[in-house]
């Protein structure tokens, strides 16, 4: 059997990181859905709004296990993006990364969707809606809460993917902690654990475009129908736009804040020496930032 | 005290591991039943279903910590057969792990049985039901929800352990995310707790023919009678074959998808060298997967 | 401060030992009956049944790390007596260790009773019971379930103890897998959150002589008078004694089950050796146990 | 933009020990209040009382995670002065510590009031109130029980910081159990996830003068008034001062109990001798604290 799984073997770099990334998203979706179908159709009796947040949680470490090896674990385009900007990732790889994002989140809700397919049809009586006593929509994406206006739904996803980043900073920042490997699948869910704690109630926390829109794009073709994008006066776009920008003020703020400060280390000191040798051809020895590891 | 127990000293690998298998799935079913037997006799006072999410999750993690070292805790049918049919377990013991395991979970329901007796009589006032408002072989197995049709039941016991030994392989594949020993009975457990939390709710996430099957023995010798074989529509069967399936299935998702495309290490280049040399007597070059190590 | 503190350094092991194993009780205490003092004088609104489990679970785990560097954290007289039958403590030491345990266990009662006096107070309404609806007694030291009787509670506490140590030995079982010192009291923690989880409903699971009979002095002195001797049956008795019968129980199985069979390690085997030659200045060469690492 | 970013390195250490102290009690609060506002919002139906101790328990571990590298983490002046007193942070930082750890509370009071502004005027139809059934100012700092005296509020502050310090200097013993770098910030959540759950329903565990006053400074200027200052008899100044004394007060217990007593290392005994050596140009071969190293 392992010899013939060996003939499937992929060289190509780019196509194991996308199926990591999809298979990781795929992972989250299906637990973290998977939870909110549970609570949903069983009315509370099977879970509560903390089993959710755990759900959501234990999706992203579990996802992050399955993929971060190959793909460094992204999951999120909002997470992608912050890393091309910071110079960390590809910008080529991006659109990939996103499309296989977004794909793993609609294959996982149609996964949701079946395993509860029984359960949705007894509980919402075989109608399929959004919004109303029986609605079943907000099984596989977010909708704000009834008070929140649309301004005041931008303002919770951009903070709380901000606080994301901030945490998810902070964990690879090896100058600050140093986590071994096996540790950050972990914090990175503990992360997502607290913020569904701190953060769910206004709009859901979808801080992540791929976890909002694939399984939208899922309940649009599977019978919840337009309103899917209509409801909450349109709300859809809000969880892809306003978490790409949370993203980015977090990553400012904590760049800002903690990383640009740490004092470089030897190893680096010697790296930015050669750099300066070599880009300008001269070495600059009153330059503070360029002292001679000792 | 010392000196006397290692008189008892037992030097066959497959009885050491045979017991260490059942005493695993002890712990595992003593925790995960007790925790029910908890919740159901005390009416949701003392737990509610996400005490017994913990309970099983626990249960796992406890019930690895006990029998790894010996036998690498499997706890589980289908796992074993996994393990396999990967060819990284001999076939020859499949039989021998199974027995021992369904032997454990058998054991521990009496113990749960014997632990929550008083508290099973007055609850169910005597009567030993499988299905009614005071039912009692829940306790110990998994029957279907009211709602789920067969099919439905087969579709959710194939993509809970589908998504059961993605996490699992995930944790045991050190070219991913290399994992100390110590962590990965406490991820394992993790795994099934989210499992409990985003797929407890059809038909309570045996994923584990042992789990099921064992204890379901006990309640029908112990008084709940042929029903626990009838009730569900004969669902008795489904938590044993199902789960075999969906192991198959997402070794085969996590396999394709991750693991043989991982780059080759240096000593298993070298291996697979002289795999060749040796096997075929003659060195092809040329041959890609065949590089010497730098 | 900090030269003011050092002149107040204590050499004697046993003392600090003793003063170890009390403080380490006195947290475990402090954290489990004040989180029951909360669920109690708050009706449930401010913690339910899984924050008490936590709160023992935690009290457990930050007990460990108070006192095992120096005491090695027994917090229990049933796990001191069975690593005394097992060889690995000194029968000297028991009762020093019992009489700690149980000194700090006391003080922490005291000390829950100070923190909740006007809880107490206001909720009971100035009455202390040991039964009842308002009754606060159980805040402190065990009762068993109306259900229960006597010889039910005794197995109750048998086989709760028997998997307590079933785990801690399974922790700390360097040849079945090795813990880093940092892991163990959580999981120690774990171990007793699952206990509370699983086995919590039928008498509270003291599994602790000293967790169970301080606290009960407390209460006897501070005002809840005889009763809570004679509540229960006599129940007081109960968890002393059984947790102890439970703890070797458990010693028993594990040690029959895993540990004994475990192969001698390459330094055993040379000790092995050493001992037989020295001991009775004979080298038997066919000895099975004694061969010499190669 | 990693280029940019560099440019505003600031060398200054204290600089940028307040930046981190700032940003992790921001980050701590972010969570913490956001959480009872996501429980108080919703009634209870997006979180319970556990999801506030888990809130504030998360809040403090990523809060150390994104300061400890930098300032050490502290995020609380009765940390801050509990180490001053003991000589291991210079007393001269205190007061800028303490500044900026209530100026990070008051940003993320003030970041949740924006975050939550459409729930909480939903919830209270749009008045600011201190006490009544909808009363918020709870949201962001702490408030007395009904029926806690001020001596009894104190007496609680002064325990549950006591239990903390206990704790958090617990785990920083290295003599006692050494913990890994990533391992602390996790604990001392858990440290505060069991204060909330055995020490919450008194008066709301500040635990933490910047904890209780900074988001108290936001209320009192964004519309809840003076009346915040007013509330449970002058409660304000309890979790102020209370929290202090408590801090000294586990100090002084852990060290006496444990820390003080551990035997000398091998390189404190060759320290502690030199420092006899140079300090008094004598060396006292008999002084028994002061034996060279085998």
């Amino acid at each position: 059997m392992e010899r013939l799984l060996r003939k499937c073997h992929i060289r190509s770099q780019l196509v194991r990181e996308c199926m990591a990334e999809c298979l990781g998203v795929y992972i989250l979706i299906l637990f973290g859905c998977g939870s909110v179908a549970q609570v949903t159709t069983t009315e509370d009796k099977k879970g509560q709004y903390l089993s959710i947040n755990l759900g959501f949680a234990l999706g992203v470490t579990f996802g992050v296990f399955v993929s971060r090896g190959v793909s460094g674990a992204h999951l999120n385009p909002a997470v992608s993006l912050s890393l091309c900007v910071l110079g960390r990732h590809p910008w080529l790889k991006l659109p990939f990364y996103i499309f296989f994002q977004v794909l793993g989140a609609f294959l996982a809700a149609a996964t949701v969707g079946l395993q509860y397919y029984d359960a949705i049809q007894t509980y919402s009586g075989g109608v399929l809606t959004v919004t109303g006593p029986t609605a079943t929509a907000g099984i596989f994406s977010t909708y704000p809460a009834d008070y929140l206006s649309v301004w005041g739904g931008v303002v919770d996803q951009v903070i709380g993917t901000a606080a994301l980043l901030l945490c998810v900073l902070a964990l690879g920042d090896r100058k600050n902690t140093a986590l071994p490997d096996f540790v950050q699948p972990v914090l990175v869910g503990a992360a997502v654990l607290v913020l569904g704690i701190s953060m769910g109630s206004n709009s859901g926390y979808a801080i992540n475009p791929a976890r909002d829109f694939g399984p939208r794009l899922f309940t649009y073709i599977a019978g919840w129908g337009v309103d899917v994008f209509k409801a909450g006066g349109g709300w859809w776009w809000v969880p892809i736009v306003a978490p790409c920008v949370g993203a980015l003020l977090g990553t400012l703020i904590y760049e800002l804040m903690i990383e640009v400060h740490h004092p470089p280390s030897a190893s680096e000191l010697h790296t930015s020496c050669l750099e300066v040798t070599e880009g300008k051809m001269v070495l600059e020895l009153g330059e503070p930032d360029c002292v001679k590891p000792a």
